[in-house]
């Protein structure tokens, strides 16, 4: 079973004031991109893999959606998401993404969040979603960026002219990394962009469409703090085709 | 025009003595994952982009390939590669990768080793590779990763636990890069990974696998200094296939 790190009352509490929790979807400089990789949603059936508070499940539906399935491994999480989601259409439940199944062809999108590298055992993942999607489905999903994860020390630093840098070891040794983040030894799983790839490909999935995530010079504008993520990107964001 | 560092006499003097002009392919560590990456050769007409002294043209020629077009920029490598080959089957040509026109449909595979780096107009390069392959061709490349390309003063350092550690920064901000290698400010083109494949994907390419080098046990018990290869990927492997 995954670690539920989301139901440790100071992760918890520390995670819960995050802009992207407090203002919702608008909150996290990502979305914009996220937007443009996915597809039409009128009449889609939409599962979300770790769903939070919701957010995007009530999106979901405001675009068209038929219905969504949100799963959260967290009891704190989908509470709060039922108590704020007043929606017949949405329905929230926990489950782990490591032992999760879905019904075959179930589903047009599957979508989700910065949850896949809290996951070991990624290619099972992997192939019970492409089994859960109907033929011409899409898989939309971000993800912590390796170069962001893979070192021992995750941690800026400069360089010689005084350059915000990030420092890269481990690459290509995948597996485990705690880090302290709300809480002492949050667990991941780090593994390389090939990884990641291959596996969508080994599957049977097209792969559409890759971003590193960045922000646009409006973004840093408005948010200067934003700048740094031009030194490496923290996230990746895939859209994979199921033919 | 792309740089033509290869002519440069330091340069080139330098770059001769590597292990894998000196010994070829074997000399590469990375020669066995292109291998697994290369699709079958017998009667198939390949262009090599990059062709350096011409290793990878007489091995295509070794297993089948039905004729070799070797194209590179440098006067010093197309006159080697000519000296070193006696087959009627190979011919090669000074070209910069920049303007070079191929005829449409005219390949099935179109090969490059670590040579795209130094082109600035990536997306005109790989639509015209996409037009000069036929129906069910490949396109097999390595490059320089971006991982190991981004940073202004890409070179080793350590961590606080003494461990080899990469340093990345401005890895969202692309174009070029300089670096002393044989010679002073060779130039070369930072791309983001997903530029690299968005632009092969846009093109009408199918990604097929993309390998992110890293050595094997065997390797690095054969050549210890590998081991720091697993520490950041210093080269990228695609394949990608035209429908």
């Amino acid at each position: 079973m995954a670690q539920n790190i989301y139901d440790n009352p100071d992760f918890f509490a520390g995670y819960s004031q995050l802009p992207r929790q407090v203002d919702g979807l608008e909150g996290a400089p990502e979305w914009p991109a996220i937007r443009a990789l996915l597809p039409e949603l009128a009449d889609r059936r939409v599962a979300d893999l770790g769903c939070g508070f919701g957010w995007a499940a009530r999106w979901f539906r405001d675009q068209g959606a038929s219905s969504v399935l949100g799963f959260d491994l967290s009891q704190n999480m989908i509470e709060r998401a039922r108590a704020d989601t007043d929606d017949a259409g949405i329905e929230y439940r926990i489950a782990d993404l490591e032992t999760l199944e879905l019904p075959e062809a179930a589903f047009d999108l599957v979508y989700s969040a910065l949850t896949f590298h809290y996951v070991w055992d990624f290619e099972r993942l992997i192939r019970m979603i492409h089994a859960a999607l109907a033929p011409g489905g899409d898989l939309v999903f971000t993800i912590e960026h390796p170069i962001f994860m893979a070192a021992a020390h995750p941690h800026w630093t400069l360089d010689k002219d005084g350059r915000k840098t990030w420092p890269v070891n481990g690459y290509s040794l995948e597996g485990e990394r705690r880090t302290d983040w709300f809480a002492k030894g949050v667990l991941k799983y780090h593994r390389t962009l090939a990884t990641t790839l291959n596996t969508l490909i080994g599957t049977g999935f097209a792969l559409r469409r890759l971003e590193e995530f960045a922000p646009t010079a409006e973004q840093i504008a408005e948010i200067p703090e934003l700048a740094e993520e031009l030194e490496r990107p923290m996230m990746m964001l895939v859209s994979a085709h199921k033919r």
